[in-house]
């Protein structure tokens, strides 16, 4: 899949790092790895699942500070290692239309030629209610925050 | 995808036929030949539009006797040649959450060892309801006939 970003419909978080696409890749897809990032702190991950494959789930369960769990079940829709991961909650693992579609979730790793990674965290909405509604909620400092929190994981657990 | 049918949320078409699996695959996913069977006559196809890959478009509009316009618009999932097709309406192309989710389809074909094919049709849905709805508006009868046009239309044209 390449992306054409659509401003009204699509929120986009771009970043540079020195960490490799492959570290990168290995942070974004092994449950024991997500669950170390992936929640903005002070929240936590209570559970994390990963099939990784087409039609597969991606499962993660955040818990807030005061012990609310906040449980979010995806699909991957296509799994290229370190380039390219996207999923989406608009469909249930084997493909199954979901009840609360909100977004498709990509990730894009390209190779900054010197070892680093040009990386592009993109939200992809259906309306654009529902880009306005994410922006709301934080996605700029959301993403922001865990990018930094997964970035931080992977240069202090030497994956 | 290997798919665990579930009987309260899915629909299932099965059949045998001695056509082979590289000419079911053909009338499936060339929007010319798609045009000639898969509205159920006195239905027929206004347009179609295929860009066979993963996040690719599968847009189809069929016409009513009465000369009114249906639009469907899909993204396929997996294209596995000769193998299967998964499309679904709950993601525009591109994977963007559509507006009207109603199925994921998939199209399973498995050569008979004898040079036809066992060919499984399947409508995924997000719940009961979807499936009581679909089997409503004729989903046995509808898919069973344009199975039969599909069929007749590899043997006509010699694909």
């Amino acid at each position: 899949m390449k992306h054409n970003i659509d401003p009204k419909l699509d929120l986009v978080l771009e970043r540079h790092t020195d960490v490799s696409p492959a570290l990168v890749w290995k942070a974004w897809t092994k449950p024991e790895h997500v669950a170390q990032w992936f929640a903005p702190r002070p929240w936590t991950t209570a559970e994390c699942e990963i099939d990784l494959r087409p039609g597969g789930q991606f499962k993660f369960v955040m818990r807030s500070p005061e012990g609310q769990l906040y449980p979010n079940i995806g699909c991957y829709l296509e799994v290229v290692p370190n380039e390219r991961l996207v999923w989406t909650d608009a469909l249930l693992p084997g493909y199954r239309p979901s009840p609360e579609p909100f977004f498709t979730g990509a990730v894009l790793l390209e190779s900054d030629g010197k070892g680093g990674t040009n990386y592009t965290a993109i939200a992809i909405h259906r309306d654009e209610e529902g880009r306005k509604k994410h922006e709301a909620m934080g996605f700029h400092e959301g993403w922001g925050q865990v990018y930094d929190q997964m970035i931080e994981f992977t240069k202090k657990t030497k994956l």
